[in-house]
């Protein structure tokens, strides 16, 4: 007997990345944050109060709230607090999108989004990026034209790392009539000498839900923490309609108030990770393996044809050192490969240095 | 601009059970265990190594997984691992329940069930328990002629803590064409001496799946962790295409893991809870306050029009104990109170004592 609805039963699921039991594997697949959380973190945890964990906990994570809203200058109105920005992303399709309406993202994307249509039975159309991997010039229209519903843009892209300017995204949220949803999982690796900021836009556009996450600045993806940013009206009937009731639990709404406020560590983690993003970024040039500028806490660098990109990633992988190859239109000469500490993206140049010099040899 | 769906729009979300901040406060309303976790639970906690967190977790909670599937004498593959019990029942309606099609449950019943199933456009059918809260005699006939796909059965009843036997799942199972839940949230509580177990009927139905929650029985209820048990080829969509990629965090895994296998401890906590069930029910009967015999760690009982139940609850809550009050049809007479601890349940009775005494005096 099959019982599953038919959409369900037609779909794949998400394959998420490797995650290695061996201690000593580089892992450069998942966009991790090399570093670990901040000390306050680790105190918070330490210091929780286990037998308070019998009760259920708030509901809205109001602790976690006041602290996003503080930073963002918003009110708690504005923050939807959710299981990992994934939930965000899934939330924002049971609210919006019914079975068969629209929803838009780009060719290529984050490689959920897909996913989490199908499963909402939702009609996915991808809008092709241009020969520079820069959203179409026509791309209002073309949403217009396909009666889109949503509109998922993950800024800074990936998996490319190139950054949209906050002019163009208002510029889409002014225009397109359906909801607009700006994915900033990757957003605090951005120089912060370009002063880009989405967040201002809250204040303009009801239909502009921003996603943050724990998992990348914060270090902190095995903790499933993100959070929306949207106006009130928007936001709204996420909190306290579509959202699982108690959505988030007491111990993961502490630590993430806690990251959250620990602005200084994080900020010094992302730091390091932009120094390195430029070593990695220039290493990965002078061997031939040209890279796109990045503002993100990875790199997508094209493999000669006289390498591939899928001998290089097993040949990485027996060195012990993961990276993420995507079997896809325009990816499959590429490795995505995230920014691990200067020990880590040092072992990563030394087997990428082996594997070219290999190569050029046995020619 | 309104662009939420029109269900979402239309509907009312699930009120949570008041979480007070006061700690003097004798929380009697959500049906939390009284009783802290296991100190292996604490002991998890402590030696948790908070540096790992920056990783994803294991996307299906495989050493949960594996000690529940130790546990019920099933595989990994019987195990869904969810972020509480609810998110478990979304899941399902997710999975197997297309816009429009039939989800039935009984009347009254959990009652986030309703708001499930308005999230997921589905056709609620509400089937209304007999006079003695059974299961009316033509139960399969109506889950028929109403074309259910799902029927949603908790089990011990909420809000009247009865038992449906083994014998009579396994009938509904048999001659139902749809899907058979049956929420265990309360089964803990359940006497032993009933030998009351339904998890072998999973060897013999490929249409049951049972809910199995963390939040009652192993007191961690702000941990947000819950399980469903099924056969491998209803499970699977759920493990491996709906649910969100990383839905349970690195901490809840390993604490909810080392609950489940500190069978012990929670025992104890389950026969404490049932004794001081018996003397709270013998207690409130003295009083004139009849109760339904309850196999859960709760109670129904009604209070006498004089009294009257809403007036009852605020005179509860004014000496600083909340119990559940329902604006239900057959409810509106009652109030629901959950099994505290020996201290919790004498300070309920000596209230309810004066409340009784000031209304018959009052006469």
């Amino acid at each position: 007997m099959t019982l599953e609805r038919s959409n369900i039963a037609a779909m794949q699921g998400y394959a998420p990345g490797e995650q290695p039991q061996d201690p000593n594997t580089i892992k450069l697949n998942t966009n991790e944050n090399p570093y670990p959380p901040s000390p306050e973190v680790a105190a918070a945890l330490s210091g929780f109060d286990v037998a308070s964990l019998r009760r259920y906990p708030n509901p809205v994570a109001n602790e976690f709230r006041q602290v996003a809203a503080d930073l963002h200058g918003l009110s708690l109105d504005n923050i939807i607090p959710t299981n990992g920005g994934d939930e965000l992303l899934r939330l924002m399709l049971t609210t919006f999108v019914a079975e068969g309406e629209v929803v838009a993202t780009t060719k290529p994307t984050y490689s959920l989004y897909p996913v989490l249509a199908a499963i909402q039975d939702a009609t996915l159309r991808e809008i092709d990026l241009d020969a520079e991997w820069k959203l179409p010039g026509d791309l209002i229209q073309q949403l217009r034209e396909m009666k889109a519903k949503v509109f998922i843009l993950v800024n800074p892209h990936a998996p490319t790392g190139s950054l949209v300017t906050s002019a163009v995204i208002a510029e889409i949220a002014e225009n397109f009539d359906g909801l607009l949803v700006v994915d900033e999982a990757y957003i605090d690796f951005v120089d912060p000498a370009l002063e880009h900021d989405c967040v201002p836009l809250l204040h303009r556009f009801d239909n502009l839900l921003i996603l943050r996450t724990m998992s990348k600045g914060y270090s902190l993806a095995g903790l499933r923490f993100g959070y929306g940013l949207a106006a009130k009206n928007l936001a709204a009937p996420m909190l306290f309609k579509t959202r699982d009731s108690y959505n988030t639990d007491a111990i993961s709404q502490r630590l993430a108030a806690t990251a959250l406020a620990s602005q200084d560590y994080a900020k010094s983690t992302w730091d390091r990770v932009r120094q390195s993003r430029e070593e990695v970024f220039a290493a990965l040039n002078v061997l031939g393996l040209a890279c796109l500028a990045s503002q993100s806490n990875f790199l997508l660098c094209t493999i000669p044809d006289s390498i591939g990109a899928p001998r290089a990633y097993t040949m990485l992988k027996q060195e012990g050192i993961l990276v993420r190859y995507f079997d896809q239109e325009r990816l499959r000469d590429k490795l995505r490969i995230s920014i691990g500490t200067k020990e880590e993206n040092d072992r990563l140049i030394k087997a990428l240095t082996t594997i070219c010099k290999g190569n050029s040899s046995a020619r």
